[in-house]
Protein backbone atom coordinates (compact mmCIF):
# COMPACT_ATOMS: atom_id res chain seq x y z
CA UNK A 1 0.00 0.00 0.00
CA UNK A 2 2.60 2.34 0.64
CA UNK A 3 3.89 3.80 -2.60
CA UNK A 4 7.75 4.98 -1.66
CA UNK A 5 9.54 6.25 -4.73
CA UNK A 6 12.10 3.98 -5.39
CA UNK A 7 14.51 6.01 -7.14
CA UNK A 8 15.79 6.56 -3.44
CA UNK A 9 16.19 3.32 -2.76
CA UNK A 10 19.95 3.59 -3.09
CA UNK A 11 20.90 6.55 -1.78
CA UNK A 12 23.71 5.72 0.88
CA UNK A 13 23.29 7.04 4.41
CA UNK A 14 23.79 10.58 4.89
CA UNK A 15 27.34 11.14 6.02
CA UNK A 16 25.81 13.43 9.26
CA UNK A 17 27.92 13.40 12.83
CA UNK A 18 24.92 13.53 14.95
CA UNK A 19 24.37 10.06 16.91
CA UNK A 20 20.99 10.60 16.41
CA UNK A 21 18.70 10.90 13.22
CA UNK A 22 15.58 13.41 13.50
CA UNK A 23 12.12 13.02 13.69
CA UNK A 24 9.58 15.52 13.58
CA UNK A 25 6.14 15.25 14.10
CA UNK A 26 4.78 17.75 12.03
CA UNK A 27 0.85 19.26 12.37
CA UNK A 28 -0.78 19.69 8.54
CA UNK A 29 -4.27 21.58 8.55
CA UNK A 30 -4.33 22.94 5.45
CA UNK A 31 -2.19 24.85 2.63
CA UNK A 32 -2.71 27.92 3.83
CA UNK A 33 -1.84 27.39 7.21
CA UNK A 34 1.42 26.03 6.31
CA UNK A 35 4.30 28.05 7.83
CA UNK A 36 7.78 28.48 6.70
CA UNK A 37 9.40 26.44 9.13
CA UNK A 38 7.43 23.63 8.55
CA UNK A 39 8.65 24.58 4.75
CA UNK A 40 12.03 24.27 6.01
CA UNK A 41 11.71 21.20 7.70
CA UNK A 42 10.19 19.68 5.24
CA UNK A 43 12.92 20.48 2.54
CA UNK A 44 15.57 18.78 4.49
CA UNK A 45 13.51 15.82 5.39
CA UNK A 46 14.47 12.66 3.89
CA UNK A 47 11.43 10.37 4.75
CA UNK A 48 7.84 11.88 4.95
CA UNK A 49 5.40 9.28 6.35
CA UNK A 50 0.94 10.21 6.38
CA UNK A 51 -1.84 9.94 4.88
CA UNK A 52 -3.08 10.73 1.57
CA UNK A 53 -4.87 13.33 2.46
CA UNK A 54 -1.81 15.54 4.61
CA UNK A 55 0.75 14.80 1.37
CA UNK A 56 -1.65 16.23 -0.66
CA UNK A 57 -1.46 19.30 1.25
CA UNK A 58 2.41 19.55 1.05
CA UNK A 59 2.83 17.44 -2.31
CA UNK A 60 4.87 19.82 -4.22
CA UNK A 61 7.60 20.42 -1.89
CA UNK A 62 8.09 16.99 -1.87
CA UNK A 63 8.73 15.66 -5.05
CA UNK A 64 12.40 14.55 -4.05
CA UNK A 65 12.02 12.34 -0.84
CA UNK A 66 10.84 9.06 0.01
CA UNK A 67 6.83 8.68 1.01
CA UNK A 68 4.88 6.52 2.99
CA UNK A 69 1.22 6.74 2.69
CA UNK A 70 -0.61 5.73 5.31
CA UNK A 71 -3.97 3.73 5.12
CA UNK A 72 -6.59 3.16 7.37
CA UNK A 73 -6.24 -0.33 7.40
CA UNK A 74 -2.15 -0.30 8.81
CA UNK A 75 -1.50 2.73 9.07
CA UNK A 76 0.53 1.65 12.49
CA UNK A 77 2.69 -0.91 10.56
CA UNK A 78 3.48 1.84 7.57
CA UNK A 79 5.07 4.32 10.41
CA UNK A 80 6.92 1.32 11.67
CA UNK A 81 8.27 0.14 8.60
CA UNK A 82 9.34 3.73 7.42
CA UNK A 83 10.93 3.95 11.17
CA UNK A 84 13.08 1.31 10.78
CA UNK A 85 14.16 2.39 7.27
CA UNK A 86 14.98 5.75 8.55
CA UNK A 87 17.05 4.58 11.45
CA UNK A 88 18.53 1.82 9.54
CA UNK A 89 19.30 4.81 6.50
CA UNK A 90 20.13 7.43 9.45
CA UNK A 91 17.89 9.29 8.12
CA UNK A 92 15.70 12.21 8.85
CA UNK A 93 12.17 11.44 8.91
CA UNK A 94 8.58 13.65 9.38
CA UNK A 95 5.36 12.40 10.54
CA UNK A 96 2.02 14.19 9.24
CA UNK A 97 -0.50 14.23 11.08
CA UNK A 98 -4.22 16.08 10.22
CA UNK A 99 -3.69 18.62 13.16
CA UNK A 100 -1.52 19.96 15.73
CA UNK A 101 0.32 17.09 17.48
CA UNK A 102 0.12 18.70 20.64
CA UNK A 103 -3.71 19.53 20.62
CA UNK A 104 -5.02 16.03 18.88
CA UNK A 105 -5.73 13.28 20.73
CA UNK A 106 -2.73 10.38 20.24
CA UNK A 107 -0.95 10.86 23.05
CA UNK A 108 2.36 12.56 23.22
CA UNK A 109 3.98 8.63 24.50
CA UNK A 110 2.91 7.20 21.23
CA UNK A 111 5.30 9.68 19.02
CA UNK A 112 7.91 9.40 21.61
CA UNK A 113 7.86 5.61 21.87
CA UNK A 114 7.49 5.43 17.68
CA UNK A 115 10.35 7.65 17.63
CA UNK A 116 12.88 6.55 20.71
CA UNK A 117 16.04 6.33 18.46
CA UNK A 118 15.43 9.81 17.23
CA UNK A 119 16.07 12.90 18.16
CA UNK A 120 12.20 14.61 18.22
CA UNK A 121 10.51 17.46 17.46
CA UNK A 122 7.10 18.47 17.42
CA UNK A 123 6.43 21.22 14.83
CA UNK A 124 3.03 22.90 16.00
CA UNK A 125 0.19 24.56 13.18
CA UNK A 126 -3.21 26.28 13.58
CA UNK A 127 -5.51 23.59 14.72
CA UNK A 128 -8.76 23.01 13.14
CA UNK A 129 -10.04 23.99 16.46
CA UNK A 130 -8.80 27.39 16.33
CA UNK A 131 -9.76 27.69 12.48
CA UNK A 132 -13.38 26.92 13.72
CA UNK A 133 -12.79 29.50 16.64
CA UNK A 134 -11.78 31.96 14.58
CA UNK A 135 -14.68 31.42 11.93
CA UNK A 136 -17.23 31.48 15.08
CA UNK A 137 -16.01 34.52 16.41
CA UNK A 138 -15.32 32.70 20.15
CA UNK A 139 -12.68 32.71 22.26
CA UNK A 140 -10.97 29.24 23.48
CA UNK A 141 -10.59 30.85 26.58
CA UNK A 142 -13.41 29.88 27.78
CA UNK A 143 -14.55 26.99 25.21
CA UNK A 144 -14.33 23.18 26.05
CA UNK A 145 -12.73 21.12 23.17
CA UNK A 146 -13.77 17.78 22.35
CA UNK A 147 -11.97 15.02 20.23
CA UNK A 148 -14.15 11.86 18.96
CA UNK A 149 -11.93 9.17 17.78
CA UNK A 150 -12.46 5.54 17.32
CA UNK A 151 -10.66 2.88 19.50
CA UNK A 152 -7.19 0.68 18.25
CA UNK A 153 -9.90 -1.62 15.93
CA UNK A 154 -11.05 1.48 14.32
CA UNK A 155 -14.84 0.52 16.23
CA UNK A 156 -16.12 3.11 18.53
CA UNK A 157 -14.98 3.87 21.70
CA UNK A 158 -17.24 3.60 24.15
CA UNK A 159 -15.29 4.66 27.39
CA UNK A 160 -14.17 7.87 25.46
CA UNK A 161 -17.90 8.66 24.14
CA UNK A 162 -19.05 8.55 27.55
CA UNK A 163 -16.60 10.72 29.14
CA UNK A 164 -16.57 13.27 26.36
CA UNK A 165 -20.85 13.00 26.39
CA UNK A 166 -20.58 14.22 30.26
CA UNK A 167 -18.07 16.59 29.85
CA UNK A 168 -19.59 18.11 26.75
CA UNK A 169 -22.82 18.69 28.65
CA UNK A 170 -21.08 20.02 31.89
CA UNK A 171 -19.04 22.38 29.98
CA UNK A 172 -21.87 23.62 28.22
CA UNK A 173 -24.33 23.83 30.94
CA UNK A 174 -21.69 25.78 33.19
CA UNK A 175 -21.34 28.42 30.53
CA UNK A 176 -18.46 27.64 27.79
CA UNK A 177 -18.86 27.29 24.76
CA UNK A 178 -18.30 23.49 23.20
CA UNK A 179 -16.32 22.78 20.22
CA UNK A 180 -16.48 19.80 18.96
CA UNK A 181 -14.38 17.37 16.19
CA UNK A 182 -16.86 14.57 14.99
CA UNK A 183 -15.45 11.41 13.37
CA UNK A 184 -16.96 8.80 11.61
CA UNK A 185 -17.93 6.84 14.91
CA UNK A 186 -19.85 9.90 16.27
CA UNK A 187 -21.07 12.56 13.35
CA UNK A 188 -22.89 15.74 14.23
CA UNK A 189 -25.99 14.40 14.05
CA UNK A 190 -25.17 12.10 16.44
CA UNK A 191 -23.59 14.76 18.97
CA UNK A 192 -26.76 16.78 18.43
CA UNK A 193 -29.24 14.19 19.17
CA UNK A 194 -27.22 13.75 22.19
CA UNK A 195 -27.60 17.32 23.11
CA UNK A 196 -31.15 17.88 22.19
CA UNK A 197 -31.30 14.36 24.83
CA UNK A 198 -30.30 16.66 27.37
CA UNK A 199 -32.55 19.11 26.97
CA UNK A 200 -30.25 21.48 25.05
CA UNK A 201 -32.67 24.39 23.01
CA UNK A 202 -33.36 22.98 19.92
CA UNK A 203 -32.75 26.69 18.55
CA UNK A 204 -29.26 27.31 19.94
CA UNK A 205 -27.14 28.00 17.22
CA UNK A 206 -24.14 25.98 16.02
CA UNK A 207 -21.83 26.27 13.45
CA UNK A 208 -20.55 23.56 11.35
CA UNK A 209 -17.19 23.69 9.76
CA UNK A 210 -17.35 21.16 7.16
CA UNK A 211 -13.71 19.80 6.10
CA UNK A 212 -12.15 22.81 7.11
CA UNK A 213 -9.15 24.43 5.33
CA UNK A 214 -9.52 21.73 2.44
CA UNK A 215 -10.80 23.69 -1.16
CA UNK A 216 -14.06 21.67 -0.24
CA UNK A 217 -14.52 24.17 2.76
CA UNK A 218 -18.03 24.77 3.79
CA UNK A 219 -19.11 26.64 7.34
CA UNK A 220 -23.00 27.06 7.76
CA UNK A 221 -24.93 28.54 10.88
CA UNK A 222 -27.49 26.36 11.36
CA UNK A 223 -29.92 25.35 14.69
CA UNK A 224 -28.83 22.18 16.94
CA UNK A 225 -32.54 21.03 16.13
CA UNK A 226 -31.52 21.04 12.09
CA UNK A 227 -28.29 19.45 12.75
CA UNK A 228 -29.64 15.99 13.93
CA UNK A 229 -31.09 15.39 10.52
CA UNK A 230 -28.05 16.76 8.35
CA UNK A 231 -25.85 14.38 7.62
CA UNK A 232 -22.81 16.29 7.23
CA UNK A 233 -19.10 15.13 6.09
CA UNK A 234 -17.52 13.22 9.00
CA UNK A 235 -14.48 15.67 8.82
CA UNK A 236 -16.82 18.26 10.49
CA UNK A 237 -16.06 20.73 13.38
CA UNK A 238 -19.38 21.69 15.45
CA UNK A 239 -18.99 24.73 17.37
CA UNK A 240 -21.83 25.86 19.89
CA UNK A 241 -21.14 29.33 21.11
CA UNK A 242 -22.68 30.25 24.45
CA UNK A 243 -23.99 33.25 23.75
CA UNK A 244 -27.23 33.56 20.97
CA UNK A 245 -26.64 37.12 21.17
CA UNK A 246 -22.76 37.32 20.56
CA UNK A 247 -23.52 34.36 17.82
CA UNK A 248 -26.16 36.48 16.02
CA UNK A 249 -23.69 39.26 15.96
CA UNK A 250 -20.95 37.08 14.64
CA UNK A 251 -23.43 35.29 12.16
CA UNK A 252 -23.67 38.48 10.21
CA UNK A 253 -19.93 38.37 9.44
CA UNK A 254 -18.91 35.64 8.41
CA UNK A 255 -17.75 35.21 5.17
CA UNK B 1 4.06 58.19 18.59
CA UNK B 2 2.34 56.12 15.17
CA UNK B 3 4.50 56.21 12.38
CA UNK B 4 2.45 56.07 9.05
CA UNK B 5 3.95 56.34 5.50
CA UNK B 6 2.88 59.96 4.69
CA UNK B 7 3.30 59.01 0.61
CA UNK B 8 0.02 56.98 1.35
CA UNK B 9 -2.08 59.64 2.60
CA UNK B 10 -2.77 60.98 -0.56
CA UNK B 11 -4.70 57.68 -2.41
CA UNK B 12 -7.97 58.10 -2.72
CA UNK B 13 -10.66 55.63 -1.77
CA UNK B 14 -10.43 52.56 -3.56
CA UNK B 15 -13.36 51.65 -5.65
CA UNK B 16 -14.36 48.20 -4.39
CA UNK B 17 -17.94 47.67 -4.37
CA UNK B 18 -18.35 45.67 -0.98
CA UNK B 19 -20.53 47.31 1.17
CA UNK B 20 -17.87 47.21 4.26
CA UNK B 21 -13.96 47.21 4.02
CA UNK B 22 -12.39 44.47 5.60
CA UNK B 23 -10.68 44.02 8.96
CA UNK B 24 -8.40 41.24 9.91
CA UNK B 25 -7.35 40.50 13.33
CA UNK B 26 -4.13 38.22 12.60
CA UNK B 27 -2.41 36.27 15.23
CA UNK B 28 1.48 36.12 14.65
CA UNK B 29 3.76 34.45 16.83
CA UNK B 30 7.36 34.83 14.95
CA UNK B 31 8.52 34.81 11.49
CA UNK B 32 9.32 31.04 11.44
CA UNK B 33 5.44 30.62 12.00
CA UNK B 34 3.87 32.96 9.51
CA UNK B 35 1.56 31.00 7.06
CA UNK B 36 0.21 31.86 3.34
CA UNK B 37 -2.63 32.88 4.48
CA UNK B 38 -1.36 35.61 6.39
CA UNK B 39 1.18 36.39 3.84
CA UNK B 40 -2.02 36.41 1.04
CA UNK B 41 -4.18 39.12 3.99
CA UNK B 42 -0.84 41.44 4.31
CA UNK B 43 -0.48 41.44 0.68
CA UNK B 44 -4.05 43.24 -0.27
CA UNK B 45 -4.00 45.02 3.16
CA UNK B 46 -3.82 49.09 3.01
CA UNK B 47 -3.62 49.66 6.31
CA UNK B 48 -1.42 47.71 9.27
CA UNK B 49 -1.55 47.92 13.10
CA UNK B 50 0.44 46.43 16.01
CA UNK B 51 3.11 46.70 18.80
CA UNK B 52 6.58 47.47 16.99
CA UNK B 53 7.26 43.40 17.77
CA UNK B 54 5.09 41.83 15.74
CA UNK B 55 5.38 44.84 12.92
CA UNK B 56 9.16 44.23 12.66
CA UNK B 57 8.08 40.66 12.32
CA UNK B 58 6.10 41.17 8.58
CA UNK B 59 8.01 44.63 7.79
CA UNK B 60 9.75 43.26 4.75
CA UNK B 61 5.92 42.28 3.75
CA UNK B 62 4.21 45.75 4.14
CA UNK B 63 6.55 48.24 2.68
CA UNK B 64 4.02 49.37 0.72
CA UNK B 65 1.51 49.87 3.22
CA UNK B 66 0.41 52.54 5.91
CA UNK B 67 1.64 51.80 9.32
CA UNK B 68 0.50 52.52 12.38
CA UNK B 69 2.78 51.43 15.57
CA UNK B 70 1.06 50.94 18.96
CA UNK B 71 2.94 51.58 22.07
CA UNK B 72 2.21 51.53 25.89
CA UNK B 73 1.17 54.64 26.32
CA UNK B 74 -1.76 54.63 23.70
CA UNK B 75 -2.02 51.65 21.68
CA UNK B 76 -6.01 52.15 22.12
CA UNK B 77 -6.10 55.38 20.39
CA UNK B 78 -3.44 54.96 18.20
CA UNK B 79 -6.08 51.75 16.87
CA UNK B 80 -8.92 54.20 17.32
CA UNK B 81 -7.20 56.43 15.05
CA UNK B 82 -6.46 53.76 12.19
CA UNK B 83 -9.88 52.43 12.55
CA UNK B 84 -11.23 55.70 11.89
CA UNK B 85 -9.30 56.19 8.57
CA UNK B 86 -9.77 53.12 7.29
CA UNK B 87 -13.50 53.77 7.47
CA UNK B 88 -13.29 56.99 5.89
CA UNK B 89 -10.86 55.42 2.68
CA UNK B 90 -13.23 52.44 2.72
CA UNK B 91 -9.77 50.33 2.75
CA UNK B 92 -8.89 46.99 4.30
CA UNK B 93 -7.17 46.72 7.86
CA UNK B 94 -5.10 44.52 9.19
CA UNK B 95 -4.31 44.59 13.32
CA UNK B 96 -1.51 42.37 14.54
CA UNK B 97 -1.58 40.48 17.62
CA UNK B 98 1.30 38.82 19.46
CA UNK B 99 -0.64 35.26 19.42
CA UNK B 100 -3.73 33.72 18.11
CA UNK B 101 -6.00 36.24 19.12
CA UNK B 102 -8.72 33.76 19.87
CA UNK B 103 -6.66 32.15 22.01
CA UNK B 104 -4.98 35.48 24.16
CA UNK B 105 -6.87 36.77 26.91
CA UNK B 106 -8.30 39.32 25.03
CA UNK B 107 -12.61 39.39 24.71
CA UNK B 108 -13.74 38.77 21.47
CA UNK B 109 -15.83 41.61 21.96
CA UNK B 110 -13.44 44.16 22.00
CA UNK B 111 -12.41 43.28 18.58
CA UNK B 112 -16.15 43.06 17.41
CA UNK B 113 -16.70 46.46 18.71
CA UNK B 114 -13.80 47.85 17.28
CA UNK B 115 -14.67 46.61 13.99
CA UNK B 116 -18.02 47.27 13.87
CA UNK B 117 -18.02 49.29 10.37
CA UNK B 118 -16.32 46.53 8.71
CA UNK B 119 -16.69 42.89 7.64
CA UNK B 120 -14.12 41.36 9.89
CA UNK B 121 -12.12 38.11 9.94
CA UNK B 122 -9.71 36.31 12.56
CA UNK B 123 -6.74 34.73 11.13
CA UNK B 124 -5.19 31.77 13.86
CA UNK B 125 -1.83 30.95 14.26
CA UNK B 126 -0.07 28.42 16.12
CA UNK B 127 -0.14 30.65 19.41
CA UNK B 128 2.68 30.77 21.77
CA UNK B 129 0.85 28.00 24.06
CA UNK B 130 1.27 25.23 21.42
CA UNK B 131 4.93 26.34 20.89
CA UNK B 132 5.71 25.59 24.68
CA UNK B 133 3.65 22.49 24.55
CA UNK B 134 5.26 21.39 21.96
CA UNK B 135 8.86 22.11 23.06
CA UNK B 136 8.02 20.94 26.91
CA UNK B 137 6.12 17.36 24.89
CA UNK B 138 3.28 18.04 26.76
CA UNK B 139 -0.41 17.71 25.17
CA UNK B 140 -2.66 20.71 25.39
CA UNK B 141 -5.68 18.06 26.24
CA UNK B 142 -4.87 18.13 29.57
CA UNK B 143 -3.51 21.24 29.53
CA UNK B 144 -4.47 24.26 31.66
CA UNK B 145 -3.80 27.53 30.25
CA UNK B 146 -3.28 30.59 32.31
CA UNK B 147 -2.69 34.01 30.98
CA UNK B 148 -1.57 36.88 32.98
CA UNK B 149 -2.25 40.50 31.76
CA UNK B 150 -2.50 43.94 33.16
CA UNK B 151 -5.93 45.65 34.14
CA UNK B 152 -6.78 48.73 31.55
CA UNK B 153 -4.41 50.94 33.08
CA UNK B 154 -1.64 48.46 33.08
CA UNK B 155 -1.16 48.10 36.97
CA UNK B 156 -1.97 44.35 38.31
CA UNK B 157 -5.28 43.10 37.72
CA UNK B 158 -6.40 41.73 41.66
CA UNK B 159 -9.24 39.69 40.63
CA UNK B 160 -7.40 38.18 37.41
CA UNK B 161 -4.37 37.33 39.95
CA UNK B 162 -6.74 35.62 42.47
CA UNK B 163 -9.07 33.88 39.75
CA UNK B 164 -5.77 32.41 37.44
CA UNK B 165 -4.06 31.54 41.19
CA UNK B 166 -7.12 29.57 41.92
CA UNK B 167 -7.35 27.99 38.92
CA UNK B 168 -3.40 27.02 38.21
CA UNK B 169 -3.20 25.33 41.60
CA UNK B 170 -6.42 23.36 41.78
CA UNK B 171 -5.32 22.01 38.33
CA UNK B 172 -1.96 21.11 38.92
CA UNK B 173 -3.49 19.05 42.03
CA UNK B 174 -5.70 17.45 39.83
CA UNK B 175 -2.93 16.08 37.56
CA UNK B 176 -3.19 18.49 34.70
CA UNK B 177 -0.54 20.21 33.58
CA UNK B 178 -0.14 24.07 33.46
CA UNK B 179 1.12 26.23 30.95
CA UNK B 180 1.35 29.83 31.93
CA UNK B 181 2.05 33.16 30.16
CA UNK B 182 4.13 35.36 32.42
CA UNK B 183 3.40 39.40 32.22
CA UNK B 184 5.33 42.09 34.11
CA UNK B 185 2.86 42.68 36.97
CA UNK B 186 3.07 38.67 37.25
CA UNK B 187 6.50 37.31 36.37
CA UNK B 188 7.64 33.48 36.72
CA UNK B 189 10.01 34.21 39.36
CA UNK B 190 6.33 35.21 41.13
CA UNK B 191 4.03 32.31 39.70
CA UNK B 192 7.33 29.84 41.48
CA UNK B 193 6.74 31.71 44.59
CA UNK B 194 2.94 31.25 44.85
CA UNK B 195 2.91 27.35 43.80
CA UNK B 196 6.18 26.47 46.48
CA UNK B 197 3.93 28.31 48.61
CA UNK B 198 0.94 25.82 47.77
CA UNK B 199 3.36 23.16 48.97
CA UNK B 200 4.08 22.20 45.66
CA UNK B 201 7.27 20.75 45.29
CA UNK B 202 10.76 22.40 44.88
CA UNK B 203 11.88 19.90 42.07
CA UNK B 204 9.18 20.20 39.90
CA UNK B 205 10.74 20.57 36.63
CA UNK B 206 9.52 23.10 34.40
CA UNK B 207 10.46 24.45 31.10
CA UNK B 208 11.03 28.16 31.12
CA UNK B 209 10.35 28.93 27.14
CA UNK B 210 11.76 33.16 27.36
CA UNK B 211 10.99 35.44 24.25
CA UNK B 212 9.72 32.35 22.41
CA UNK B 213 9.73 32.21 17.95
CA UNK B 214 12.22 34.89 18.21
CA UNK B 215 15.86 34.87 17.51
CA UNK B 216 16.29 35.88 21.09
CA UNK B 217 14.13 32.28 21.92
CA UNK B 218 15.71 30.42 25.26
CA UNK B 219 14.31 27.20 26.53
CA UNK B 220 15.57 26.04 29.84
CA UNK B 221 14.46 22.95 32.13
CA UNK B 222 14.82 24.49 35.90
CA UNK B 223 13.49 23.31 38.73
CA UNK B 224 10.00 25.04 40.47
CA UNK B 225 12.74 26.03 43.52
CA UNK B 226 15.75 27.75 41.21
CA UNK B 227 12.96 29.56 38.73
CA UNK B 228 11.89 31.34 42.02
CA UNK B 229 15.46 33.48 41.98
CA UNK B 230 15.37 33.42 38.19
CA UNK B 231 14.96 36.86 36.61
CA UNK B 232 13.39 35.61 33.37
CA UNK B 233 12.15 37.86 30.56
CA UNK B 234 8.53 39.32 30.94
CA UNK B 235 7.22 37.46 27.46
CA UNK B 236 8.41 33.56 29.03
CA UNK B 237 5.86 31.04 29.03
CA UNK B 238 6.15 28.74 31.57
CA UNK B 239 5.16 25.17 31.47
CA UNK B 240 5.05 22.31 33.98
CA UNK B 241 4.03 19.20 33.10
CA UNK B 242 2.29 16.96 36.09
CA UNK B 243 4.65 13.66 35.70
CA UNK B 244 8.22 13.95 36.67
CA UNK B 245 8.96 10.77 34.63
CA UNK B 246 7.75 12.06 31.03
CA UNK B 247 9.27 15.33 31.84
CA UNK B 248 13.33 13.59 32.23
CA UNK B 249 12.32 11.34 28.49
CA UNK B 250 11.67 14.72 27.02
CA UNK B 251 14.25 16.95 28.39
CA UNK B 252 17.05 14.35 26.93
CA UNK B 253 15.22 15.58 23.67
CA UNK B 254 15.11 19.31 23.71
CA UNK B 255 17.21 21.03 21.07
Amino acid sequence: MNTWKMDRMDISPTSQVEPKPRAYVMGITGSPYLCDKAKEILKVADIIVGWQASISIVESLILDKMIFIQDPTQYREILKTATRYAKLHNQNIVLLVLDDPLVYSVPVQYFQETFEDFTLDFVPCSSRFQLAAAAAGVSLENTLMVVFSPDKNGGIDLDLLETNRTRMIQAFNQGSNVIISSDIEQSTEDIAEFLLSQKVDRTTQVLLCEELATPAEKLSWTTLGASASYNSHWNTIMVIPQKASQNEKVKSQIR
